[in-house]
C-alpha cells in the first residue's frame, strides 16, 4: 500500500500567504476553533511564522527514508508534514534535508516525531515544529507512503490542506475552506485592532464586550 | 458560589519589589525551602524576573471569560494567577487580554493552563508562566470566581500574596510573610556575595562550608 | 558503598575537542548510533556546543552534597555528569556552585534531575543538559558517590567517558573508543560538505544515494 | 457545524463478530499493521473482548452531552467511540448512561478522555477503554456532531467503521476492508495453532522461520 | 515549622459513612463538581471504596519518617492523606505501616507519592490510592509537619476534611459542608434509581431530560 | 558490533529462589537501597511474583527479531530482559514467544518497551513486567545483541545478574551479590515478623523503633 502521489491541487498562493500572515491563532479563531494540533508540537526556534500547502509523510518508526522521496514532490511554498505510523521521538531530519528542501522552496516541517541539527537549522532560517529534539538518528529501510491522508498530532492532514504556524503552535485548515477562512480571519484582524486600542486605553472588556449583564444572570456575586 | 472578591490586602510596595529582585530561587531558601510551584511552569521568554500581588482566578477548563472579570480587580504591580478547576492546555491569554492587564498596571500572567500570542507577549514585554503554549482558544460560557484561595501548579495560592517569577520558575510568599522573607532574602544575598568571590577564585565548597568532617563521619572514602 | 574515585583517565585533549567541533549528532552517526541520553535532556540556553570528560556523580534524590565534593575531582576540560539513586527534578545546582566548577576549567553539567539559577548560568556561559528547571532547592544531608558507574538519562556513564552536547542533546562516547570515532566523524563530516553543496544546487537525494532502484524493489509505487 | 447523521452503513454483522473473536493483536497485523489507537487507551477491566460498528462522537472539552445525542443513534452491535476536540481526562460517562447504551445493544466506548463509575460499569459487563479514570463530571452546554469523522487516540475513525478492542487496545478497520480483513485474520489464526503446538514442543522459531543464514547474513556473530 | 496538631475535630460519623456509601462520583455532582484529586490518583487494588476523617501528612521527598509520627494521631475511621514538598514517586508506604494503621482503625492511604508491597496491602484489605506504585525504599532523616493543611494531587486538604475514595478516584469534602453534601448525596442517589430504571427500560436521555428543544435552539441538526 | 554471548554465568538456584520469595522491595532494602527499575515497570497481570537468571537482549526500536535469537540461549530458571536502543511503546512479545520461551523454562519477561496478547499470556501464567501494552507488532529487519550488558527501566543488567520481579515492580541484584544480598534479606524478613507482630498488637513505631527523642532533637514540636 506504500505509494506516492504526485500530483496535488494546493489552495490559491495569496490565500496560504495572507493565512500565514494572520498566524495560527486567529486563523483557528476564524475557522470555528478547530484544526490545532496538539500543544506538545513546539518550534525549534521563536519568532518563525509561515503558511504553506501540505506534503505529507506516513513514515514507520525510526525510518526517514520517505523524506527523501517527498522532497522530490516539494514545489515552492510546501510544508512538509510528517506522521510516524508508531509514536516515536528519534531525530528524522536535520541539517543535509533542510538543505534539500529549502532548494526546492520548501517553508518548513511540521514532525509529530523528533528532529536534529537545530543550530544549522536556526541559522538557514528554516523552522521545525516538533514533538521532539534528539540526538539520535534514523534509518532508511523500509518504505512508507508520501501525499496521502494522515493524522498528526491529533489531526488529520490531507495533501494540499494548508498549514499554519508560528510561535504558537500549528493549525491546519482544509484546503477548500482556505479562501473563507482567510476572509474571516482578515475580518477578525481588523475588529482586533480596534479593540486592541480601547484595551490599550483603559476600556475594560467587561464594558466593550457588554459582559456585565450576562455575568450577573449567570450569578456572579461581588462581595 | 462564583463570587468576586473586591478589596484585597496587599503587602508593601517596597517588599514587593526588593523580593523581586532576589529572584525565586532566593525567595524559596530564605522562606525554607517552601512554596514553589510545580517546574513544568514555565516563562514564554527567558529574562523577565518580577514580583507582584495575587489576584488568583479560578475558571473552568476551556473558559476564559473569568479574566475579563479579573482585570477590573486589578491595581498597579499586581500579577493574575489561574488555575482552572480541571487539568487544561488550552490557549486562555493572548495579546488582547495583555494589552488590557498591561494598561491596569499587571505585571505579568501565572496559570496552570496555556497561553497564545507568544510573539506578541514577547514583543510587549508581558510575561506570562504557563504550563503550555497553545493555539487552542477558550468560551465564555461559566462563570468562576475571583480574588478566592486556589490551588495553582501545587500550591495554595491566596489573594494578596506575593509572587515571585524569573527563568527558574515561579515561588509564592504569604502576604503575612512576606517582610519577614524579604529580610532573609536580602541577608542571603549579601552572603552569596562574598562566597561567589572566594569560589570564583579557587576555594572549595568543601573547604568554606567545613564540609570535610561532616563527610568522614557519614562514612565517605576517598580510593 | 559511598566512594569518591580520585585518579580517573581521560582521553586525548585534541581529540575530545574536536569531537566537540563534530558535535552530537555527528558523533553520534559515527560511532554507529549509540550512545545518545535521552531525548527529555535540553539546553538550558541555545548554542552552547562542548565535549569533555565525564566526572560522574551519583546523588539522593533532593541531596547536592555530592557536587561539592565531586568539584574538587574537577581537571581543565572536564564535565560533571550526575545522576539521582531515584527521579529528582529538584534545583540540585545553581550560579554557586557553577561559580566554583568553572574556576577549576570544568565546561559543564549533565543531570538527570533540574538545575536553577538559570539566568545567571546563561551570562557566566556555563551550560547545562537537564531535566528540568526548578526553583526547588536541595539539602546536603546524605552521601553518595564521585567517580563511579552511573546510569544518566537512560546511558551508562563511565569515568573518564567522552561527553558530546549540545543543541540537539548529549551523546556519550566510550574513553577507549574516542580516537577512532573521532576519526569516524571527521571523515563524515567531510563527505557531508560534498552532499550539503550538491542538495543545495537542487540534486535529490533520491539520486545523490541511487535510492530509486532499491524503493522499486520494496515495493513503492507512483500515482 | 454541529450535525447528527443519521444512516450509517455498517459491516456485515458475521464479519464484525469473527473479528471480534480474532482479537486486536491479530487484527491489527492481518491488516498490515495498521489501525492501531494510541496505547495510552487502557480497558477499566481485564478480559472484555469485542468488536461493533463505529457509531462517532465529537464532543467539546468537559461537555457529554452529545453521548445522549449518540445513544438515540445506537443500533445493536453499535460501539461508542467519543473524541474531544481539545484533551480532556474528565469522566463524560458513567453507569446511568451505560444503562442506557446497554439497552440498546451498544457493546462499549472507546473514549479518548476519562470515564468514572468504573466499578458499576464492571458489575454490568459494559467495557469502556479510556484514557483515564476520573470523579470529575461534565456539563452539558456545548453540542458536537455524531458520525461524522473523527480522530480518536491518533486514529481517524470514520462512522460505521469496525472497532475491535480487547485487553491490548482498540485497532480500527474501515469498513470497506473488514471482509478481506477477517480472512486473512482467521487465516492467520489457523497458522498461528500450528505454530504454537511446534513452539510448545520445545522447536525453536530460529528453525520454524529458518532464520539463521538472513541474521548471519546481516553479520549476527555468536560468541 | 515543624509540628504535630494533635486535637483535630472530626464530621460525624454516620454523615461520614453515608457519603462512603454514595461514593466519590456521586459526592463530587452533590458537593457542586468540585474537590476531586487528580485523576493520576489509582487504587492499588479494585473494589474498595471508603470513607473517613483526614489525617494530614506534609513530608519530605522520599522521607516516610513522619508517617510514624501521624499513625499516633490516628483514631477509628480516619484516611491518613500524604503530599511530598516536592515530587516523589518513591514507595512511602508498605505493609509494616499498613499493619500498624489498621490496628488504630484507619481505613486506608491517600498519598501523592509511591507505595509498596502491594501484594500484602492487597491482602490485608488496606486500600490506597497514589501516584505510583515503586519498589524504592524511603528514609526517615528529615521532619515534616502532621494535621496542617496540605495541598495532595492538586487539591487543598485540612485536617478532618472528609476524604471519599473508590475505583474512580479520590474526592475531599470540607468538614463543615459533610452533612449538606451527604443530603445532597442522597437525593442524587434516589433521583438516580428512577432514572436508571426509565433508560434500562429503553427510554432514552433525550426525552427524559428533554434536551431536544435546547440542543436545536443551539443549532443542532440531524441530516 | 551486533552479538550474542552464548555461555554465560549464574548465581546459585537456591539462592535465587530464595530472592524471589523475598520479593522486590525486601531485596531492595536489604541490597543497601539500589537497584530498582523505573516505577513505570508494571506487571500485566498481579500476584506473580519471581526471580530469575538475567538473558539481556538489546533490540532496535520495533524490532523484535532477538527475542527468538535469545530463546535459544535460555535455560530453566531464566527471565528475559529487553531494552530497545530508543524508547519504544510497540508490542515486541506475544503469545507464540511466550510459548517457546516457556517450553524452555523461562520465568518471565521484563521489557522497557510493550507486550501484547496480555489476555493469553495470563492465562498461560507467563508474567510480563513492561513500560505499556500494545496492539502494535514489530518487524524482524534489524539485528541486535544477546547476553550483553543493557541499561533498562534506568538500570544496568549485566547478564547473569539475578532479576526480582512482583506486584511492588522490579528489582536487579548482582550476580556476585546475591548470596550476601539473599542473607541480608532473610534476615530482614525475620526482623519483619517480629516487628509486624507488635505493630499488629497496637504498639507504635515511634516507640519500637525508639524515635522520640531523635524526632525531639531534630525540633519537631506538638501543639
Amino acid at each position: 500500500m506504500a505509494q506516492v502521489v504526485q500530483n496535488i491541487t494546493r489552495a490559491q498562493a495569496d490565500v496560504i500567504d495572507a493565512l500565514g500572515r494572520a498566524g495560527a491563532a486567529t486563523v483557528h479563531e476564524a475557522q470555528g476553533r478547530i484544526g490545532c494540533l496538539a500543544s506538545y508540537m513546539r518550534p525549534i526556534y521563536a519568532g518563525a511564522q509561515i503558511a504553506g500547502s501540505a506534503v505529507t509523510i506516513s513514515a514507520a518508526p525510526g525510518d526517514n527514508w520517505m523524506i527523501h522521496v517527498a522532497i522530490e514532490q516539494l514545489k515552492e511554498g510546501d510544508i512538509m508534514v510528517l506522521a510516524p505510523t508508531s509514536p516515536c521521538d528519534m531525530g528524522y531530519f536535520g541539517d543535509l534535508l533542510a538543505t534539500s528542501a529549502q532548494a526546492r522552496g520548501c517553508r518548513g516541517l511540521v514532525i509529530d516525531a523528533g528532529v536534529r541539527d537545530v543550530r544549522d537549522l536556526t541559522q538557514m532560517g528554516f523552522p521545525v515544529w516538533s514533538k521532539a529534539v534528539s540526538v539520535a538518528g534514523t534509518v532508511k529501510e523500509t518504505i512508507g507512503s508520501v501525499n496521502v491522508p494522515i493524522v498528526c498530532a491529533g489531526q488529520l492532514i490531507e495533501t494540499g490542506d494548508v498549514i499554519v504556524a508560528d510561535d504558537d503552535g500549528v493549525v491546519v485548515v482544509r484546503r477548500a475552506d482556505a479562501a473563507e477562512v482567510n476572509e474571516k480571519s482578515q475580518a477578525r484582524l481588523a475588529l482586533e485592532d480596534t479593540k486592541r486600542k480601547r484595551l490599550a486605553a483603559g476600556e475594560l472588556g467587561l464594558d466593550i464586550y457588554d459582559m456585565r449583564a450576562r455575568l450577573a444572570e449567570k450569578g456572579l456575586t461581588y462581595v
